[in-house]
């Protein structure tokens, strides 16, 4: 199986990697190309001219791009190298309308798509260990198995193309109430004078335990937001989540209050820091409190 | 080292099963008498008439009751039985006005006082798991270690008493965040009926992985709310943290969102369910929307 990649980010470049280590990846294309050429000085592999070449010296082209309009842009740019048996794996988070949009538009020159984006972290995309959800055929599913093994720990079929999305954005909305959670307690500790790092491993050991805590609580703590996962990119994924649940008449009450923290902080240029930056804000309950 | 306990609810029996297999437990009492006679008639520990009887007889008596008026009524009845040397360490999740109270009576007759308030539901009682926050003296938390050791897999001192307190409030703020997070999450993923065994599995495998998922996503979504941790219960601690974060000023958020679901949850007679009944709240979410 011939792998090509396209979207070399803080997650498609440790992905890639570890297509290459298993043996898999023979090709990379990337906007920016200094990327794409690091990434081949490194490994060896191939930079296509576009990404209609890579497709057509790939058996399977993953994609790991930003948003719907990335998605569709790139899935332009490859049509004219897909031919019938080729399949397209999309590891980005967009909303269900572009991964079923990219589906239709490659089975139209019989081409394969799964929509599987994934969750954990650009530690979970170095160690391998990223949690995948999968929409799409299940045989498509079964023939990049081997690919989707040297990326994934936990892989899962949740249905037809969409499905991924759906479960990932369920994924996000749980990020979110977390990152509330975290961020909220422990901005209360810090108020209340606590030692915070023996706050963070007790509260970890116990039923508030939760990877966010354990990855994040010791950075956001100690005012340190490197990406990470950047605000403005769940913030974009949690407009996709707005977006579905108002389909069925409904705001989520999580969802609605992270966004307007994820905009005051993008307001206020902090939109490339890591999510747990939210700890900002709920700093400045505090700073402002009556005391 | 000889050891009472008092207060044999869903995490107070399970603790002094432990306390009793590492060859500590002397003897115990509980208000609902019945309780206690059933733990003596288990492990052939005396049942103590009273709590004065009872400390007269240990070094140690531990307690793990409900509330503030609980803990200052175990302490009146225990202050006839203690005298110098004398340990109590209350485990109960009460304010740190009622830890700093008894700390004081005790004081008094020259006994003393820990507050060390736990972590991590019944099945960290059961297993010795719970991670434990300790307020106090260092000296007076050494000299009991040995019967910590025996009902918790992580031990911290956070400071002097009601320390212990308030990390757990902290704790507390965390834990009804976190059910906020996942209980939205899954009500989601039902609307839009995904596989909930796959995407329980999936997203707690990634960055959104967390204790209460992994413990109460599966029963919670099959509409099992059996406690664990009783709604009314986690109302009260989190009356508890609003009245700290007043002090401050502060109003927070995921707390005061957290008391308008329990007080709905209360008045609809769900009190006594666990913590994770707020699923119930998020399903109306989709029920009353206008799909």
């Amino acid at each position: 199986m011939d792998i090509g990649f396209i979207g070399l980010g803080a997650m498609g470049l440790p992905m890639a990697r570890n297509l290459h280590k298993a043996g898999l990846l023979v090709g990379v294309w990337n906007r920016t190309r200094s990327q794409a050429e690091a990434l081949a000085g490194e490994t060896g592999v191939a930079v296509a001219a576009d990404p209609g070449e890579l497709a057509r010296r790939c058996d399977v082209v993953f994609t790991c791009v930003s948003a719907d309009e990335d998605l569709a842009a790139v899935i332009d740019a490859l049509l004219p190298g897909l031919s019938a048996g080729s399949t397209v794996v999309d590891t980005s988070t967009v909303s269900q309308a572009a991964a079923r949009d990219a589906a239709r538009r490659l089975a139209g020159v019989g081409a394969d798509f799964l929509d599987a984006p994934m969750s954990g972290g650009v530690e979970g995309a170095r160690q391998g260990t990223l949690a995948m959800m999968v929409g799409g055929d299940a045989g498509v599913l079964e023939r990049v198995r081997p690919a989707l093994d040297a990326l994934s720990g936990r892989i899962a079929h949740m249905g037809p193309v969409g499905a991924g999305q759906a479960a990932k954005a369920v994924n996000q909305v749980m990020v979110a109430g977390i990152n509330q959670a975290v961020s909220e307690a422990l901005a209360f500790a810090e108020a209340l004078g606590l030692p915070m790092d023996r706050v963070i491993e007790t509260t970890s050991a116990g039923a508030a335990g939760n990877w966010f805590l354990s990855h994040r609580g010791a950075t956001m703590t100690s005012g340190h937001f490197e990406p990470g996962f950047k605000v403005a990119l769940h913030r974009k994924d949690l407009t996709i989540c707005r977006d579905m649940a108002q389909a069925y008449g409904v705001s989520l009450p999580m969802v609605e209050m992270t966004l307007v923290h994820y905009r005051r902080l993008c307001d206020a240029g902090y939109g490339d820091e890591d999510i747990s930056a939210l700890f900002r804000e709920k700093q400045k309950l505090f700073k402002t409190g009556s005391k």
